[in-house]
């Protein structure tokens, strides 16, 4: 099965909600909300605004946390990463 | 048994990482790192710094994330939290 997954990054917070919405009105059992760096923030209040507000019947299944590497200008740099994954009850 | 807790907030990273390599290495064989809003990310490098760079025997045993309602000035607002239980193997 293909994974369903929204990354969060510097847009508003209700872009990403509308993104794990539509994918689950669109038939998906499973959603996972990815982010790395300061976005991690963000991708937990997704993670919470769509199972408090709109969808009740969704919950946490798994989180995750990990290092990953990222090249820049500057060289290899260590930025931490979350994924929630949401599932339908 | 008393619950290890480190708050983590707008401090730089390594205070942070510091406390939770103190409570490990007084016996403590669980730390509780928590944050609310903005300071989510911070706890995450925390969690991973605490494990990957310093106690490779320390993995996370949970992760949790909640809503919790903060009293201001301007009434009350929802802010996102996270729980990240390390332990020691």
């Amino acid at each position: 099965m293909a994974e369903n997954a929204v990354f969060v990054g510097n847009k508003p917070v209700m872009n990403y909600v509308l993104a794990v919405l539509t994918q689950f009105n669109s038939g998906a059992t499973e959603v996972a909300i990815k982010a790395r760096g300061k976005a991690i923030s963000r991708a937990v209040d997704v993670a919470e605004i769509v199972r408090k507000r709109f969808l009740p019947d969704v919950d946490v299944k798994d989180i995750k946390i990990s290092t990953e590497q990222v090249s820049g200008e500057q060289g290899t740099a260590n930025v931490s990463a979350i994924e929630i994954v949401l599932y339908r009850k």
